[in-house]
C-alpha cells in the first residue's frame, strides 16, 4: 500500500494518508534547538541533549503511537465541531478529513481539510535559532462567514531531565512554573535554582521556555494539562476545545501544558495566517523579542527560504539523474539527509532512542562522517577532531565521547576491559575521506592530543591505532574481541579473536602505507607497516578461511564463529565483505565468500547478518540469542553492512548484483508496499527483520543508523562510482548493465562537474573514454579544476 | 462532591460514580504476587519486585491516568455495540452505563449495568497463590436472548525490568515470545535465558506468565498489542472489539497483551460465571494447575472467603464504636488496611511511585510497623530483626536494607557522610512496642548481628543508636544533620545540629531508661543514661528554645532554621511536638508550643511542616525551596507528622484539639468533598497542599506513608487511649468532650476485652474507674487475662 510520494522537485516526502502504519517522522532544527515531528504533529522539543534538556513530552512506545505533539485545535463557534489541523490527535474521519504531509529539508509542512476550513502548518527552527515557528494559514472555502476558535496545545515536561519526568514523580510533579506574560506563555520549572543550562550533571536545573503567537491575538489560556483535557478525556478530546473555551489555568504543580486560545473570523475565501513560536528563554525577554521581530509575518517566509536554500546547498554538491527514479529519490535528498541528521543526532533523538545514549559512540561516529563529507566539510573536520582526541595514547579509543564534558588531555584511559576492538579502526575510513574531499593534505601532520595524556600527529594518532589492535592480538595473530567488536554480540571473551576487525586492521595498514607514499619520507614507517601486513595477511590465510568463506571469530578457547562447523551461525556476512574492502582475499576467495553471501544470507529484504539463527545456542556464547530468531543481531538484515556488501560486489565488478543488494534495503523502493516496511519509505533502518521471523520485512528503528552513510557512501562512489581521491575525482562506476545512462552534478574543491555517464555496451563496469569539457583524458581520475569552474565530463563505460 | 461511601459492615469502601478526580485504588496480593487497582480497573501485576519483577503495564503520570489494567470487553453480536465491564477504558456516557467498584480487604468487585446486562467482576489474589483471579458474572437483565463476545486485555511488559520495559526499546522490544498452549495464553520473555527469578541483580530474566480461562471456552485470542488495538486506537476501541474477533495474533516481537476472546448466550435472567486467571509460571505447567483446581467455579469463592476472613481476622484485633461513623470506618478498616499495605510494600509500589525505591527505606520501615503491631506481631518481628541487623555496629543504620540481597555481618559501613541522624533512633519507637504487644521481655536479650561486623543483645543495639548519636553531636550537643535528619530538605552541612534528633535521643535515652529498669540489675546503664540525658537536657534548656517555641536546626555555621529570626520557615511543626513526646519540655514550654503550632501552622485541612514558606531563602540553604511554596516540604501538610501532633496535645490533655487535628486530616471526614481532596477518601497520603498554594487542600501520593500508621496509632493509643504495656493494658483516653461513650473491643495477648467508656461529665481527659468483669480496678492498667478469655470492661471518664 502506498501512503505518499517523492516530490523530488521541492526535495520533499509527500504522505497523503495520515494512517500510516507506523510514526513517519522528521527532524527539525540543529544541535542546539533540535526537534522531531511526526506526520500526525506528534514529537518533542529538546535543548542542547534528549535526554537532559527535552521540555516537551512525548511518551515512547505507547498508546496511542505517537502522542502529545504540536497541535491546533480548531473549534467552530457555531457548529460546535471541533477537529485538529493534523489528522491526529483529533482523528475525524478520513473520508471527511483530507490531510498531506510533507516532510522537507528540516522543515514539515501540514495542511488540513474539513469542514471547509483549509489549514497548512509549516513547522521549522530558523537557522541558528533556539526557538521554532509553526507558520500557519486558515482559509475559509466555503461561502458563510465562519467564526473559529483555536487552541494551540504542546505538553511540556515537569523537569528537563527526561527520565526524572518519567520517574521521580515525587519530585518533578512540584515544580512546575506557569505564567502568561503579555499573552506570552511561560513555561519554567525549578525557578528557585538559578538556571545552568549547560550543567548536564546537576539535573536539577531551572529553565524557561516561551510560547507566543503572531498575527493572531490570545483570549485565552491554559497552562495546566488536567485543566485543559478534563479527567477520563485524552488529547482527542480536551474538555477546553470541547466547551471551545479555556479557563486560563496556571499550573503550579503537576503537569503543565501550552494553550493560546484565539478567535478567528473569515469572510468566504478569507484566508488569515498566524505563527505560533516556542523556544528557549523568559517570555519577558526571548520570548518578547522574538514575537516582536515576527510582527511582520513576511519575515517568517524568508527564514524559512534562507533554511531551506542552507539545506538545499548543502545537498546539491552532489546530485544525479538516474534511470531508476527511486534511486534518484533517495540519493539527492533523503539519503543525504538522513545521513545528515544522524551525523548532527548521532544515536541520541528519535522515537526509540530516549536519549539513554547522550554522547557520541566512538566507532558509530566515526562512520556516520563517510556519507556527509561532501556536504559540510567544515563541520566533519570539528568533529572529527574531537573524535580523533578520544583516542587514548595507547591508540585504543573512548567508547562514548561526549561533547559537552570532553576534556582531551584529562580523560581517564579505559581499562582493558573497557576498549572496544575496533573502535579507533574507523579513523582509516574517515580520516583519509576527509583529506580526499578537502585536499587539505596537512591534515595528517596535524597534531591532536590524545584523550588521556600526551599528542601527537594525525597520522601517529593512526599509527596508535595499528599499534593497539596488534598489541591486543590473540593466539591466532587476530585483534582480540575485547568487550565488542562491531558486532557487539558475540561473547569472545578478552583474549577471543575477531575477524572481521583483522580485516580492518589489514584495511588499516594499507591504507596507512598508501598514506605515508602519498606523504613522502616516511620509508620506515611503510617498512613497518608492510611486514605487520604480510604477517597478518599469513595468518588470515592460514586461519581465518573456513572452505567456502571467511570465519567470523575465534573465542578465546578456540572455538569458531561463523564456520561450517557450527549449526547455528555457520556464516557471517561482514568477514566476507571485508575480505574484500581490505584487499585481503584472492579474486577466488573473493568470489566464493560474496557467492556464499547470495546464496546463504541473501534475501527479498536484504542481506541477513549471520545465519541459520541462534535457537539453541547458549546466550553465554553468542547474546543475539536473547533476541528472537530473525531479529536485530539474531540473523536479522543488519541494515548497516549493507552498504559494505554492495561495496565488495562493486569492487568485484558484478554491477547487476551490487544494484540488486542497494535496491532490496532502498527506501524508496518500498513506497508501494509501505504496509510491508511499516517505517517511513525515505529514510534507511537499524534492521530489517528477516525470513526466520513471521514479521518477514517489517523494518525498526528508522533514521538514525550507520546504514544511512554507508549506503549513500556505496551508492555515490561504487555504484554511480564518483571517488574523491588525494589528486581528483575518480570516475569508477559499476552500474547495473540495463542501465544506459546517468548524469551527476559534483561540486569537488570549489569546481562544479556535470558528468554524463553513457553505456552503450550494456556493461557492469569500466571505462572506455572520460571527455573533461572535450578533452580526452588519460585514466579515470579527473584532475582539479579551478575553483568555480563549470566542468563538462562525458564517460563512455565499456 | 461524594463518588461513594463506606460500606462498614462490609469493610468495603464502595464508589458510585466512577469518573473520581483521580484513580481510587486498591492493594492486592502479598509481597510474592502483588497488584494495584484502581476504580476503573486499571493497574498493574508484578512479582516480589515492582521495580524488577512488573509484568503488566501501566504508565504513570498519563494521559488518560490508569490505562492500562485488567478490562473485559463486551461486544454485542446483534447489535455490534461494545463496552467494558469496568467504566474505563471505553468510557461510555454515565447516563447511561452503571458502576460501582467496591474495594475491600486485598480485593475489588467492579460492577455494571449497561445495554441490560449486568456484569460483577471480583479481583483478588488467593492467600500464598502466586495468581490472581477476576471472578465474573455475567447476567442478562433483559427479554430477549443475548449473544455477547467477551475479550480479556492485559498489556504485558516486553522486559520484567520496568524501566528497561520503558527506556530500553532497543532491547526489550525483540525479546517478547507469545503462545498459546491449550487454550491458556503463555507470556514469557527472554526464553533463550535460563529463569532467575530471584536475581534482581541480573535483569536478563526469562520468565513466564500465564492467562487462562474457567467457565468459559476461548474461541480466538490476540497476543499482540498491535494487533488488538489496531493502529491509531487505544484501549477505548481496539479494532479486535468493534469487530468483535480476534485474529489469533502471536507476539514474537513488539507489545505483548493477553486477550482471550469468548463467546456465551443468556437467556432472558439467566446469568452465568466465569473467571480468568493469571499467573506466575508457565501456561503448560501451573497454568494448567490453575485452570483445572479451579475447574470446579465454587472453589473460588472459598479461596475469596479464606481471603477476606483472613484479612478481617487480622484487622479485628481492634475495633471501635464511637459517635463519630468517619473514625469508625478508619479506624475499623480502612487505617489499619492502609498500615498493613504501608508495611508489606514500604515505598515500592504505587500509582506514584515506580519502584524506583526498591527496598526498605530505615526510617519509613521502622515506624511502619507501629501501626500493625496488634494484627501481624509474627510479621514485625520478622521484619523489625531484619531492621535490627541493618544497624552497623557503630549504632548508624544502613538507609535502606534490601531484603532480598541483606547479607548482615557483611554489610559496607555507611560512610559519615551517607548516615542519616535518625535512622536507627526510630528503634526506640518500635522495638518497646513490639514487646509492649507481645509481652516477649526476652526480646531485649535476643542476639541480632550488626549489619557489617559483631552481634550484640537488641538491648545493646538500642544503647548503639544512642552512642552513634551522642559521638556524631556538634557545638550545641545536639546530634548532627548528616545526610539527613527526618526531614530531607535541610541543608545543615554535616557538623549541623538537628534539634528534633536530639528530642528523638531523648525520647531514646527516656525509653532506654524504662527498658533498662523493667529488666533490672541494669543499675551502670540507667546510670550511664541518665546522666547523658540530664546533659542533653540542659544543652536543649540552653540552646533549643526560641522564646515561643522550639528551634527546629542548627546549621554548621550557626544559622538558625525554625526561629523568629528568619522570616521563612521561622517556625517548624516537629520540634514542637516531640518536644511534647519526648518529655523534655516543661508544661508552660509545652503548651507555648503547641500553642504557637495551633496559631502559626494549623489550617482546615491540618498541620502545616513549616511556615513562612521557602521563596527567597537559597535553595542551597534550604532544599525544600526547590517546591513551590505550599507542596511537600514546602510549607504543605506532610501529613506524617499528623500523629505525633495529636498525640502531643493528648499529652497535654487537650482532647477537642487533638481531635480537630485528627478530623482535619482523617481521609473519611472529607468523603462528601472529594473533588477538594481530589484522592481516595479512604487511604492517607504522604501531603496535602496547604493555603500557599492556590490548590489547598488537595492531596498527593495516597496509600503508601507513614502517614498511616502514625494516625493509627495516635487516634488508637492517645485519642481513644488503649495504650499496650508490658504488664497489661493501659486506659487513658483523650476524647472531644463531646463525646458521651464509645466502645472498644480488642485482643491483647490472647485475651478479649470489651470496653465501654461512658464521658457523664464532658470531660478530655481522665479516668474516674475502671471496672473489670464487674470488678474495680486499681489504676488505669488492665491486668493480663487469661488467653481465651472474654473480658468486660467499664470505664468512666471524670
Amino acid at each position: 500500500m502506498k501512503y505518499g510520494y517523492f516530490d523530488d522537485q521541492n526535495k520533499e516526502y509527500v504522505i497523503e494518508k495520515p494512517d500510516t502504519p507506523s510514526s513517519w517522522s522528521n527532524y527539525l532544527g540543529s544541535t542546539r534547538y533540535g526537534a522531531i515531528i511526526t506526520n500526525n504533529a506528534g514529537g518533542y522539543s529538546f535543548f542542547k541533549s534528549v535526554a537532559q534538556g527535552r521540555f516537551t513530552r512525548l511518551r515512547f512506545n505507547a498508546v496511542p503511537m505517537d502522542q502529545a505533539g504540536r497541535y491546533i485545535y480548531i473549534h467552530d463557534a457555531e457548529s460546535k465541531d471541533y477537529w485538529s489541523t493534523s489528522w491526529q490527535p483529533v482523528a475525524k474521519p478520513l473520508d471527511q478529513y483530507k490531510s498531506e504531509c510533507r516532510h522537507g529539508s528540516a522543515y514539515t509542512k501540514i495542511s488540513s481539510d474539513y469542514s471547509e476550513i483549509s489549514t497548512e502548518t509549516t513547522f521549522f527552527v530558523p537557522l541558528d535559532a533556539d526557538y521554532e515557528c509553526w507558520s500557519t494559514k486558515v482559509k475559509n472555502k466555503g461561502s458563510k462567514r465562519r467564526t473559529l476558535k483555536l487552541f494551540t496545545y504542546v505538553e511540556y515536561g515537569c523537569n528537563w531531565n527526561a527520565g526524572d519526568d518519567l520517574n521521580n514523580l515525587q519530585y518533578s510533579q512540584y515544580i512546575t512554573n506557569m505564567n502568561v506574560v503579555d499573552s506570552i506563555i511561560s513555561h519554567a520549572s525549578n525557578v528557585n535554582l538559578p538556571e545552568m543550562p549547560d550543567d548536564f550533571e546537576e539535573k536539577d536545573q531551572a529553565r524557561y521556555t516561551f510560547l507566543g503567537a503572531v498575527g493572531v491575538e490570545p483570549v485565552a489560556y491554559d497552562t495546566d494539562r488536567e485543566a485543559f483535557l478534563g479527567p477520563y478525556r485524552t488529547y482527542a478530546n480536551p474538555i477546553a476545545v470541547e466547551k471551545g473555551q479555556c479557563s486560563n489555568s496556571l499550573a503550579k504543580a503537576g503537569n503543565p501544558c501550552g494553550t493560546l486560545q484565539f478567535e478567528i473570523t473569515l469572510e468566504p475565501g478569507e484566508e488569515k495566517d498566524f505563527a505560533i513560536f516556542m523556544g528557549i528563554g523568559r517570555a519577558e525577554k526571548e520570548g518578547k523579542a522574538v514575537i516582536e521581530k515576527f510582527a511582520n509575518l513576511e519575515l517568517i517566509d524568508e527564514e524559512f527560504n534562507k533554511l531551506k536554500n542552507h539545506w538545499h546547498s548543502k545537498m546539491s554538491q552532489m546530485s544525479v539523474q538516474t534511470p531508476d527514479s527511486d534511486v534518484d529519490s533517495m540519493l539527492n535528498m533523503w539519503s543525504q539527509f538522513n545521513s545528515l541528521m544522524t551525523f548532527f543526532w548521532s544515536r541520541a533523538a528519535s522515537l526509540v532512542y530516549s536519549g539513554a545514549r547522550d554522547g557520541l559512540g566512538y566507532r558509530d561516529t566515526v562512520q556516520d562522517m563517510l556519507g556527509v563529507m561532501h556536504a559540510i566539510p567544515e563541520l566533519v573536520q570539528e568533529r572529527l577532531e574531537l573524535m580523533i582526541t578520544g583516542q587514548v595514547a595507547s591508540g585504543g579509543a573512548m567508547p562514548v565521547v561526549k561533547p559537552f564534558a570532553h576534556r582531551p588531555g584529562f580523560e581517564k584511559e579505559p581499562t582493558p576491559e573497557e576498549f572496544r576492538s575496533d573502535d579507533a579502526l574507523w579513523l582509516f575510513n574517515a580520516v583519509p575521506a576527509y583529506v580526499k574531499e578537502t585536499g587539505d593534505l596537512d591534515f595528517y601532520h596535524k597534531v591532536l592530543p590524545y584523550a588521556d595524556k600526551g599528542e601527537g600527529t594525525i597520522l601517529q594518532h593512526l599509527r596508535q591505532a595499528i599499534e593497539f589492535s596488534i598489541k591486543y592480538s590473540g593466539a591466532h595473530g587476530f585483534p582480540c574481541g575485547m568487550l565488542a567488536d562491531w558486532n557487539d554480540c558475540l561473547e569472545l571473551g578478552q583474549e577471543g579473536e575477531t575477524v572481521f576487525v583483522a580485516f580492518q586492521l589489514r584495511y588499516g595498514l594499507k591504507t596507512y602505507i598508501e598514506i605515508c607514499e602519498l606523504l613522502g619520507k616516511l620509508e620506515s614507517e611503510i617498512t613497518w607497516a608492510q611486514a605487520a601486513l604480510e604477517k597478518l595477511d599469513k595468518n588470515l590465510h592460514d586461519h581465518a578461511w573456513d572452505g567456502e568463506w571467511f570465519l567470523r571469530a575465534y573465542r578465546d578457547d578456540g572455538l569458531k564463529f561463523g564456520s561450517k562447523e557450527n549449526d547455528e551461525g555457520s556464516i557471517f556476512l561482514n568477514t566476507q565483505t571485508w575480505s574484500v574492502l581490505s584487499g585481503h582475499a584472492s579474486e577466488q576467495e573473493q568470489k566464493s565468500a560474496m557467492d556464499a553471501v547470495h546464496s546463504e544470507l541473501a534475501t527479498d529484504y536484504g542481506v541477513m547478518l549471520c545465519a541459520p539463527p541462534f535457537v539453541k545456542t547458549d546466550y553465554k556464547v553468542v547474546r543475539a540469542a536473547l533476541f528472537n530468531p530473525g531479529l536485530k543481531e539474531n540473523a536479522a538484515i543488519f541494515t548497516h553492512t549493507q552498504g559494505w556488501t554492495i561495496m565488495a560486489e562493486a569492487m568485484l565488478g558484478r554491477g547487476d548484483r551490487a544494484f540488486d543488494y542497494y535496491k532490496s534495503t532502498l527506501p524508496a523502493a518500498y513506497n508501494d508496499r509501505a504496509e510491508l516496511r511499516q517505517i517511513e519509505p525515505y529514510v534507511y533502518c537499524q534492521s530489517t527483520i528477516s525470513k526466520f521471523h513471521p514479521l518477514e520485512g517489517a523494518s525498526r528503528l528508522p533514521w538514525l543508523t550507520g546504514a544511512a552513510t554507508w549506503a549513500f557512501y556505496a551508492a555515490s562512489q561504487y555504484i554511480i562510482g564518483i571517488q574523491p581521491d588525494y589528486h581528483g575525482l575518480t570516475i569508477d562506476p559499476c552500474i547495473p548493465s540495463h542501465w544506459d545512462k546517468f548524469q551527476v552534478s559534483r561540486q569537488f574543491r570549489g569546481a562544479t562537474y556535470q558528468i554524463t555517464v553513457t553505456n552503450p555496451n550494456k556493461v557492469n563496469k569500466g571505462i572506455a573514454s572520460i571527455k573533461l569539457n572535450g578533452e580526452i583524458i588519460a585514466g579515470q581520475c579527473l584532475p582539479l579544476c579551478a575553483k568555480g569552474s563549470q566542468n563538462s565530463v562525458e564517460v563512455i563505460m565499456g
